[in-house]
């Protein structure tokens, strides 16, 4: 059993309210629940009621929600969760990112290749690479993620299992990704709009092979057991996600019966 | 990079059909496509075109829906790559699982825990155990899966990070399972009927907090580039995910505003 | 052409923005787009822009959606559009509805049914009725509804080609509404939970037939030409719809194959 | 109560089975739940049992659904019954559509707009004119109904409420729908994919405003109570469909806020 200690992070909630928190000695937590003394839980075991707040071990996804400082859209944890299965990320996978944006994926992936695994990602934009490089150093667990603050053209060393894509026009890094990939290596992208999913079908054709376009819809349910019925309202659109698996150039004879 | 060698699996790709097959010299492949011989791929990199065919390195994804033989329904990649993250899993992660059906969820855990984790899996249907038995031995990769064939109830020995339930009457194993939970740890569920949503809602209440319910639905799209648009068709139903996480019965006094 | 007199209502659009107003000579307009001087559109057409503002002619959704004063959730112009052909309302239809609320969807049943058709309607809560009649005079075009504050189970003599039910237990009224319906009648309900719907499947087998359950979901998408995509968030349920036609209790003998 | 007579359109339901036929006494219907002779149900009234089928009075959507002929993609009732109340139609409207296809929604038209109303519609295939001939000649109730084989832009008498375009390129139509259109009258389209959705955005701004794009999503339901779930696969896709209003050119001063 893991017990509470000073500096632990701890995820707080208090109905539908949920807070993110390290615990400190010196500065108790004010919430719609009251004060929390953080002294309170140093030695108690995770999962407690405290007053009104109930006290957990946060979770990947608590932490891409309630912790990671977003400056940027974030890709959000119903497609993060999708898209590194896609891209058959496990143990020891080694994956590029081109645009971190505020590192939310980049942390989802440094969690799922563990820390034999490698995430090299790339942003060009130095106010979002900054924030980024606080988020993954506050957050991530293991030293496999590699921030680099430039452009992915000028990167030449490895070969990767798979590559995501998260800038407004993915197909400019197409060939450039396509060098850095492993044959038969997985591709992401997600982009908010069906225009630029018809630019990335128009100019995805040479190198890449098994398209997919598709959405990811996650649909709440409020839990009172005698009125089961979804929320109100949802989250209707976050981006397409698209992928695609290297293909070599050239191309084996082959039988056929046609 | 990877070659293709004797035994390997390989998915070929001819149009929207998809076969996962094992690479065998003197068996060749008829599919629609026409047929392939095996001997033709032996010491090429995968991500090659061969005749009609495109030949890929199988990613899970691939492995669950081509490759394990289904004698029961299966938890779908589009909810078992969500339900992996929301159960925090994770390299190293310790998770129960109870209802194995055909097994690929407990591949998908095996797959996420890596080879340090550990997967604790039951099945009371002698006929569904052999069935998953096989689907393991066939696909795991790492040998950390523990396949039960009997009663959950009759375990003690572990603590688990996680836990899963895809069973007919969840709250049977409420009790058993929160006592194999570490404290703060988190409980799955997916169940197809409304009316167990229900009665899951009433019988939870005791030692489980922060409970969801829950659907993922997925919406996949043509991938011609002038003519951008969903398929006609999709699947509209898998089932519910409930997720909640352990909480300790006792309470600490804490402070309140209220 | 139709011209903007003094009293009529237009529908006023300021960017995402909709009031639906009175023309009103000595009340200008007040709204995010600036001042609207009603007298500047008297003997002008509709669709006209003034100022900041489009101008329309309201339509039925725009009546309900603007114009209806809602002391009760009302029913979506989504499900009540569905609802009405559905209860295969046309040109001289005779409905009855059960629990009138603000009267959106009593609004929508007279506009369809036409001068000839007829909507009875009753409502039990007086502060409900007087709410919904208030709405009915103010925009019903023609005198074809009938408005009771009442029980329907003291209603006898009319026989309906189509029944609505919308309370919170609408199995209370199944043999009453079923003795007010023609043969082969549709009978409709709108009910917001699962459980409601369990609880009328159970209840709704005897004397009604072609049973049928669903969801209608709206999707609105942005409409920029260089961005298109669904708008961010979405109404998620609003409820779910049951139709049901009455069936005779006798059965004639028929021939059978099996 | 209305009786079932010769040549009356009844429709039969054998469990999730449904065939719209006319009461033929020479020729009786084979078919999954038996033989059905039609003389048994002469004098009867609809909404009977006979054997193991149940007979109802066929509704709108049902003659759309099984009795229109289609040589062509037909609009969907989810989406032809929003459609109808978009455009505003109601008793005595007046409707043109171009591209009549097999007559589904021009039918759905002539029931909303009533025996005093009006549909004008066009179709310049002369295949699909002849079998949409059909299909109005067979369903339509009233006179009112006006087919054209031929192109709208040769047509000039008369001055619509509505009009609905749907064609492969709609935006051809734009000025010319438009100029029948009376002031403030609504436009609405249907397009299959997101491409045509763009092209529409860009062309419709001159003389039309309050632009609106959306999907409808039906999920239809399982109707066990003790097992209350969607169905397993749904519609993903009929089309997009649009809407807009005619604005006039000039506008009027106003006063301003900004």
């Amino acid at each position: 059993m893991k017990t509470i200690g000073e500096n632990d992070l701890v995820l707080i909630v208090y109905k539908d309210k949920r807070y993110l928190k390290k615990v400190t000695l010196d500065k108790p937590f004010h919430g719609k629940g009251g004060i929390l003394t953080f002294s309170d839980l140093i030695g108690k075991s995770f999962g407690i009621r405290c007053g009104q707040y109930e006290i957990y071990e946060p979770t990947i996804e608590d932490i891409i929600m309630h912790g990671i400082r977003r400056e940027t859209q974030i890709v959000f944890p119903k497609d993060g969760f999708f898209v590194c299965f896609k891209l058959n990320l496990k143990h020891n996978s080694r994956v590029i990112e081109v645009g971190t944006g505020s590192g939310a994926l980049t942390f989802l992936f440094s969690h799922i290749v563990g820390p034999e695994g490698m995430v090299v990602s790339f942003e060009k934009e130095e106010r979002h690479y900054k924030n980024a490089k606080k988020n993954i150093e506050r957050f991530v667990e293991w030293g496999n993620v590699d921030l680099h603050h430039g452009d992915v053209m000028d990167y030449f060393n490895d070969e990767f299992d798979a590559a995501f894509i998260d800038v407004r026009e993915p197909w400019i890094y197409f060939d450039k990704v396509r060098s850095l990939l492993t044959e038969s290596g997985s591709l992401g992208m997600i982009v908010p709009t069906a225009n630029q999913v018809t630019e990335i079908l128009m100019r995805l054709k040479d190198g890449f092979g098994d398209i997919e376009v598709m959405e990811i819809m996650l649909r709440k349910y409020k839990t009172l057991a005698e009125r089961v019925r979804p929320e109100d309202r949802m989250v209707a659109h976050t981006g397409y996600l698209l992928f695609a698996r290297k293909l070599s150039e050239y191309q084996l004879a082959g039988d056929s019966l046609e």
